[in-house]
């Protein structure tokens, strides 16, 4: 086997399994090589994602030791990324007569929540979280990819519960423009206590539904180590939550002249990226 | 740069993007070389992609010739994803009370979903959809992952129309072990007339969501070219469906004598993987 197929084989084997250590052993059993012709094929294979853009090899030490691939995308990728979202929200055939913005073909469209998982993952790739959380519906691409990318497990709040999710605890909570009382639900196997949760989530107005997530997290006993928002709304600036990470910023919606006030959020990536 | 360095960058951005086609010019741009140096590149990452055992590279001739990648499994890694999925719904934990089955943390498993998607993508791979398309909310996370696979947009039915989503069309119907009427809406705008659809879900009983979703794809004169589902249940034996690609059957679950009766569709297997 050539140093190229071997590299490529690797590369293709981390990026299937984001955040899961390979041993050394794994693949000189798999190419029939040796340790030390290996090093040679990690260093190419690490500046095969420098040139890609995408993601990174962390190498380890010891008996439990190894390779494993960390997802991301370059600085660059994710400046393209907010571009994208934010030229496609600004599209005026997305504004509803009722004020409302449509997104939702934006919050399912799966290359987009590929890059937004990409970006939460680099973001909290050292918060310690044991899952990602999110509530039904439109959040769970997003969370899910993130979930992937830090190879954690994904739970998802219910609105109603459900006979197949067995006993639940059930919070009620204000939300929503209209602040309406709302319900959410979860099942109690579905997290462990003294435990710890990364939110994501794809839309903050004044965080009732955040706010919500975290409260179910204390009655569970599992604590919040960040919260990540595809999009928050500008108004109203006080939310319920003190501390959010969102990647755009929706101002008003103007049916009548056809505005729609969309911003990125420039510092979410000198944050990240630097 | 190298030629190991410039597989490697190629492959992973050929991962990053499936079903996407990229020109040998982007790629001779990127890497600063030759057309015909490039083609001993991409005949050495074809390789490396069988040694790994996920995917292939197609390349197509002509002005919009180019590479994309075609995610895929083996079949070995699809075996053992069935594995999995049969010793984790054979877990006696799950057995709730009532005799139903808590898989909720399956369906959102991100490794699991991921290796759904692949096989979901390799089977349709040429069945000429242009969405994914499932009903909120277990299925979405397969649904999603399938609709990565194949560069397509996911589409997400809704159990109750949102003041987000605009005009919607909204229908009746019978679903679950109670034969409850259910209620399903898609915005009007999410999907256009005269095009085609698959459909990705996490459970079918007696087929009832899936004929909902194959009657409100009717409604916008959407056609149906195949659907996947993650596990159907042995009975009724009689669906409301009669075409479907199911991965695992589930059989009685015995809560007094704590029996799950889970098997694996080999014959899905063999059908996809020969």
């Amino acid at each position: 086997m050539k140093r190229t197929e071997r590299v490529g084989a690797m590369l293709q084997i981390l990026r299937e399994n984001p955040n899961k250590t390979f041993s050394l052993g794994y693949f000189c059993d798999m190419f029939d090589c040796a340790k030390s012709s290996l090093s040679e094929d990690v260093s190419a294979a690490k500046r095969a994602l420098e040139i890609s853009g995408y993601g990174r090899i962390e190498t380890s030490a010891g008996a439990k030791g190894g390779l494993k691939y960390i997802p991301s995308i370059s600085k660059k990728a994710a400046e393209n990324l907010l571009n994208d979202l934010e030229e496609m929200m600004g599209e005026k055939e997305r504004i509803l007569a009722n004020g409302f913005l449509y997104i939702s073909d934006i919050m399912f469209h799966p290359a987009i929540v590929k890059g937004v998982g990409q970006i939460f993952a680099k973001k909290f790739e050292n918060c310690g979280a044991d899952y990602v959380v999110t509530v039904e519906t439109k959040g769970i691409p997003a969370a899910l990819m993130t979930a992937e990318m830090l190879n954690l497990p994904l739970v998802v709040l219910r609105r109603e519960s459900k006979i197949s999710e067995g006993s639940t605890v059930s919070i009620n909570y204000f939300a929503g423009s209209a602040e309406r009382i709302q319900k959410m639900s979860l099942a109690k196997r579905a997290v462990k206590p003294r435990t710890k949760a990364l939110i994501i989530d794809d839309f903050m107005r004044a965080g009732g539904s955040v706010r919500g997530i975290s409260d179910m997290m204390r009655e569970f006993d599992v604590e919040v180590m960040g919260v990540g928002v595809m999009i928050a709304s500008k108004e109203p600036v006080k939310k319920k939550v003190s501390e959010y990470f969102p990647l755009m910023y929706l101002g008003t919606v103007d049916a009548d002249n056809q505005i729609i006030d969309v911003e990125q959020n420039v510092q979410a990536i000198e944050e990240v990226f630097g």
